[in-house]
């Protein structure tokens, strides 16, 4: 680490555009035949000109019969015409039918009209007795008949190059009989991924190691917009290694993109490599951007080669704003550009990055009027999690240090088939509401929900910004002795919000199966070596773990703090019931505040502390929305108790379960 | 055609819908392993814990020095703590280096923090000089360290049932190692195509047949909603034929659908051997919706079986309205239902079928504002073209006569990937469009047109109506001589639309390589057997034809309509030039009216008969239209007039053209 290579000239997002425009211009990369039942949502590389007659035949359009329309000009209804009938042509049959002047040929639609007919009178208007139709009503030369090349003619163009297939083209061109044709061949996108971090999923995971994310992230948004993925694998710091998957990736694709080794750190070596091919070598090196700063492109043997940032979201950022476009151009696909974004609005003033231009990770909510709201995702850059939050970004300028509440942003979408949840989730993590959800979807398979386990003040949080639709919470006021209704107005959304009764949870220490180390409550925490393991700060489970923590001081005449200090591992945190009982299960602990039912869940022991109630508190104004009614419908079904109390021992509903409490 | 079977009583589709759910509960068809790299747009079919802590160790979320806090407490920028730098920790490198008090490792972004560090001062607040380092600034413990699992931890719910995978789930799944996982299989759909007159795709072409072009459009439909295909071909009408395919479909597939022999006609044949089976057999025979009258729904081994009925616009409508709904929820997808469609506006009064619902082909174009206008399709349901040129269908209710002008309705849309062109052009056919189109879409392949012919005449109407954005227009007017101009006050939009400059066309008459009939003139077509085919009512073409025609009947005092009855193929029209010039060239034809570039196109002889005006037609507002400058400036431009001479000749533009002249 004895060179830190500063980046040259940081570039805006445009003039980066701009310059690689210069050196390279995105172009359709050939084409391929294909059948035609393969070639939906593919892009037509030819222009497609029919090669015969649709229909190839005089068509009967109804069914009936076959006439010299000159024969039928005298019928009335009072006086019908009356012809011989000569024959029947089936649909598909070949028929040597002809028919004269008095006579008629009985058809059914589809059928070719046979020799001498000139138009068809429908069979509602005709009787049929001994051979012979009584037509009431005339009919007109070619009426009823679909002329032969009238739908399509021999020599029409039916389809332009760069058509997208869908099934209707797909339709017109089997009616043209065409069994293949050019389609436009998917530029070839090779993803390197480097660093000596690495190990590719599924791998053996050695202390210091990550898995490769990028690879598996930046392959699905390359198939998403159209190309198709060559994996050249992970690259470690070497020369010799980052080269021959440059060399493979040059050789093989159209398009190169690396992630990682891109920081002003160790990232120099990929930069020299690809400055050793000789002009133009790397043409961006660094945008103005967050994130991205680290972001290059280079031009070797007349391809682009894109430097992505390493974080799993910033890649797929910089994925989107700047290689996205240009595999589009070279899909050949005569297609709009993608939308801008989708416009929302922000839920809360959002503050920016100073002195430089971000693109923020946001996720939206739909409030109860179908308006789409916009929040930051709370997460770091470097978490995965902050990626699973978000549905886009949007852009802040250099200039703006902070968006107002209620300003409109555009939302420019990560995945192209953007899923927004029916319904939000926020707050304490309980199984009970998996049960819940699971129990609404057996009726209606398509409700989607969207849970973030942030715990109960979280989850008080998000409601009163809108952010969540329903939160789960279990907070114990310690000088009422009561659950959730104190902290209404606490948080000053007595009258904006509701609390709707939930169950009471049976509290305690989650311990290993049998319960070998004997523990019998809290206070053995504090006097042996067992090793424990704590809950995020803000859930309800933790407050209670500090609030049994401080009886015990004050009966003790101490400090929670001391005692606390005798805790080994409180401060290690972890944000749920499961993965409380998930570290017992493993033996990474002895012991772990958390639910009776996620102890049972694992197997495992379980030391009972306390009841209490966990409810849900929901927006008033978002008791509108239909999603929410839904939720809180199923909470207060008889079917769903019934199931609850089967299913999750420790979760105790009553017959209020469902109600509004305030 | 003995029997002829009147429908059971017909169903409302709310109706059928309702009946179909009592017999057949669409439900999830299993799962299936998929490695993650191949997941992408599956359905999560398992509820996916973490077994593993992401990060997995404690982990350096900056370049620095790991440190132990408590030895920074007294950093200041002017009186920096001196530490011993004791080692280098490299990412994905194990180290055994531990920091004691008063000593620092080099550490990088992403390398894990080693024994005794709990905190990483950046390296932006350090100096380093003789393997000591000067802290600046204090950190606190945990500053700048990712915690083991405080991204993801052990234990931990990533991904729910249900879910679809996007690039987002799959960094998840990547991140915490999971190779392969479980997914909904996709339900399988057999498609059977039945009648005697269908011939496969690609397949020989006698008398009376047509091409199978449902089992294409079908499957593309059963493609896009997520439904994997099988294909049981074509079905001849008979009971074992019939029979046979029916088996196979129920035997392979989730969900049989057939298409065509539902009319009253021949199509008993399927609804015996479907009620052969026993209960239910068909619980759906004929709703009461325009089109779909022949619609059935069977239950046959507790599997749905659907009839669809066999014009492919009508197929695809009753697909999208009672099929497509079951293929979502047999995939298991937990994605909110299809919006009910997208809002559009009426762009002029829609009459409707009287006393049945219609769901009614539409075609949508997006006017100067962004709005949606919607255009009924013109082509019948039996067109295939009807089907090309339809982006969705409307719901007309049974008492509704007619829709209002600007009353907005709800477009269902054909496809999920729908993409409406940002140019619509109607009106006459010229090549020069073709190399205008092309030219455009080299500077911009995103560029999408969607080209209608209609001749001259339809191409007035339509701007008139809103319905296209640009027409192309030659017609004359026999009094003043003048080509397009004096049309405008005669379709009273001489206000609201212009007329903008294209350039001049030689029309004659197309005739065979080397004019081996010796063809002059118009005047040989009235005295020889010489086969002739006319262009469309409408077209300028025909317009100029009929005028010469006129001409010499003044010139013979005679009147036009005896000089055209000697005029072999007079009734016999096409639409377009190169239709014109693909029936001469196939010997169909002896001559057609049309222009020379046409007839350059296939290598034929040419008969000049007048040089003419082509135009193109503008509605006012729609000048704002981004598509619409972009397609006059390209017409304006020099490089297009030189690429039209050189490609076109036959087309001559001039230093006018691209402008305004009204």
């Amino acid at each position: 680490m004895t060179e830190r290579k500063i980046f040259r000239t940081l570039l805006s997002l445009e003039e980066a555009r701009k310059r690689i425009l210069d050196y390279f211009s995105p172009q359709p990369v050939g084409v391929e035949e294909r059948p035609i039942w393969q070639a939906l949502d593919e892009t037509s590389g030819e222009d497609v000109y029919s090669s015969i007659d649709v229909p190839g035949f005089d068509r009967a359009s109804m069914d009936g019969y076959a006439v010299r329309a000159i024969d039928t000009f005298e019928a009335e209804e009072r006086k019908p015409v009356r012809l011989r009938v000569v024959g029947t042509i089936e649909v598909g049959g070949e028929s040597e039918v002809e028919v004269r002047t008095g006579e008629a040929a009985e058809i059914s639609t589809g059928a070719p009209v046979p020799k001498g007919a000139n138009a068809v009178v429908m069979v509602e208007h005709t009787q049929l007795r001994d051979g012979q139709i009584d037509v009431f009503r005339p009919v007109n030369p070619s009426e009823n008949i679909m002329a032969a090349g009238s739908d399509i003619m021999a020599g029409e163009l039916v389809l332009r190059k760069g058509e997208m297939l869908t099934p209707r083209e797909i339709g017109v061109l089997s009616a043209i009989g065409l069994e293949k044709m050019k389609v436009c061949r998917r530029p070839r996108v090779a993803i390197i991924s480097t660093g000596n971090e690495l190990v590719p999923v599924g791998g053996d995971l050695s202390y210091g190691k990550i898995y490769d994310i990028n690879a598996n992230v930046i392959a699905a948004a390359v198939t998403e917009c159209g190309g198709e993925v060559l994996l050249e694998g992970i690259a470690s710091d070497t020369i010799d290694d980052m080269k021959q998957k440059l060399e493979a990736g040059l050789e093989h694709a159209d398009i190169v993109l690396t992630s990682g080794s891109t920081s002003a750190g160790k990232g120099d070596l990929l930069y020299r490599i690809l400055d050793s091919y000789g002009p133009p070598g790397v043409i961006v090196h660094g945008l103005a951007v967050k994130p991205g700063k680290p972001t290059f492109v280079a031009i070797v043997r007349g391809k682009s080669v894109f430097g992505l940032p390493g974080y799993p979201t910033s890649a797929l950022t910089i994925f989107t704003l700047l290689v996205r476009p240009i595999i589009g151009k070279m899909t050949g696909r005569q297609e709009a550009e993608r939308e801008e974004g989708i416009a929302a609005k922000c839920a809360s003033r959002i503050y920016s990055a100073k002195g430089r231009r971000e693109f923020l990770p946001v996720h939206l909510i739909k409030d109860e009027a179908g308006s789409l709201l916009v929040y930051p995702t709370t997460e770091g850059s470097g978490a995965i999690t902050s990626l699973a939050m978000a549905d886009g970004f949007i852009d802040i300028p250099e200039e703006t240090q902070f968006l107002e509440e209620g300003e409109e942003v555009l939302v420019q979408l990560f995945s192209q088939t953007p899923i927004l949840p029916d319904l939000v989730i926020m707050g304490s993590h309980c199984v009970g509401l998996d049960i819940l959800l699971e129990f609404i979807r057996r009726s209606d398979p398509s409700f989607h929900s969207k849970i973030i386990n942030t715990g109960s003040v979280g989850g008080f949080n998000a409601i009163k910004r809108g952010e969540a639709d329903v939160a789960g919470i279990h907070l114990l006021d310690e000088f009422s002795g009561k659950y959730n209704l104190p902290f209404l107005m606490r948080y000053g959304i007595q009258d904006t919000a509701v609390i709707v009764k939930g169950y009471v949870r049976q509290q305690g220490l989650i311990v290993a199966k049998g319960n070998p180390r004997g523990i019998s409550g809290i206070e053995d925490l504090l006097t042996s070596d067992l090793a424990f393991m704590n809950r995020n700060k803000g859930s309800g489970t933790r407050v209670l773990f500090d609030l049994c923590i401080k009886r015990i001081a004050d009966e003790r005449k101490t400090t929670a703090e001391k005692l606390v200090s005798k805790v080994k591992g409180y401060e290690v945190e972890t944000k749920s019931h499961s993965a409380v009982a998930a570290a017992v299960s493993h033996g990474k602990v002895d012991a772990g505040l958390g639910i009776r039912t996620a102890a049972e869940m694992y197997g495992l022991a379980f030391v009972p502390i306390a009841e209490e109630q966990y409810d849900f508190l929901v927006l008033r104004k978002r008791l509108e929305k239909e999603s929410v009614k839904q939720f809180l419908q199923a909470l207060a079904s008889a079917e769903f108790r019934t199931e609850l109390a089967r299913k999750a021992p420790g979760l105790v509903p009553s017959e209020k379960t469902g109600t509004i409490l305030s």
